[in-house]
């Protein structure tokens, strides 16, 4: 019975937002020149800072890496067909897990600012906190880039250790994803790949 | 000079896409007896599953756990609070990271089919990459249900390894959060908690 009824017809989201973040946004794979700005980053953060995180504790944290000296230094990072890419895109996030974020549990969650010290006390715990719920605002992040009409390049192919070591010394910041931004260029998209059915990925009991 | 600077005018979502799924969605505590319909959660899958994945391949699997004997094994192994929520709620999702999600590579990544059996071969980067990229859907899916009209109560707090003896007792479902879902009711919503300001979250090199 399913087969013949629009699923679009349940969503309160209209076409035009669903064709903008998930049915036609597509990853990019090459960028045009056109920049992105500084309002367009900030957009993306005032829109997608809403969405939750466990306790509110909003681990995530951006480096914007704009061409020159830096982006030089995380090319050689990324991954084969991922440098290149790195190199053109207008702007780069590195996505990172802030492994000092209960620093800011007073202030966030103020309801229980004893969970800080619980996780001051707790590296362990406090690192899988952080790298989970980071992980969960960079999917925010990534529909949020397309939010702003911009596509995003989303990889996971770089060394993470490497890239820590060269821009998150301290130990604090631990690399999660690098995205490229910008406005899809000349051969952007590859060819759509195929999604799992709904009947391989949800079960009801 | 960004103080001056209407960040929305940045952005291609319209006003009322952006409240319904960032801006003015907020996190349910209680909801009304109204449920949640098969086609609303095939709608959200049939949006979500487009949302970017490393390599294509969408580790996120989902266990709707009704009222009734199923609903009764899970609200134990809540923390605290969302014992009671998870009981009462129209429906609850356990949102769970697939550690045999490579056996899908040939069809979902059929450029590199090769990379199933790397994964095989390795244990331990298979279930971080699962946990990673479910983590990642697990965002698109709360976005997701708040782009069908509904409200989402994401919860941290529970005993995975006990949801995951009871539910998925073959070892290969990890889960990683559960989600209470349907119309928000009287007193769903807490205030609105703090989020950190850009400056603290971004910075440019």
């Amino acid at each position: 019975m399913t087969a013949v009824v629009n699923h679009e017809d349940s969503l309160a989201l209209d076409e035009r937002g669903r064709k903008l973040l998930f049915t036609e946004a597509r990853t990019a794979n090459t960028f045009t020149e056109e920049p992105v700005t500084e309002e367009q980053l900030r957009a993306v953060y005032e829109l997608t800072k809403f969405a939750p995180t466990s306790a509110n504790t909003q681990p995530l944290r951006v480096l914007y890496v704009h061409k020159g000296e830096a982006r030089d230094r995380l090319v050689p990072h990324m991954a084969g067909a991922n440098g290149p890419k790195t190199a053109a895109a207008p702007v780069v996030a590195i996505l990172a897990a802030d492994l000092g974020f209960h620093e800011h549990i007073p202030t966030v969650f103020p309801i229980r600012p004893e969970m800080k010290d619980t996780f001051e006390a707790n590296p362990g715990a406090r690192e899988q906190h952080a790298r989970f719920n980071a992980t969960l605002q960079a999917g925010y992040f990534l529909l949020g880039v397309r939010a702003a009409g911009l596509s995003a390049g989303p990889m996971s192919g770089f060394d993470a250790e490497g890239v820590d070591r060269e821009f998150f010394a301290d130990g604090r910041l631990k690399s999660i994803l690098v995205v490229n931004i910008g406005h899809p260029g000349e051969g952007a998209f590859f060819d759509r790949l195929p999604r799992l059915d709904y009947d391989q990925v949800v079960q009801h009991i």
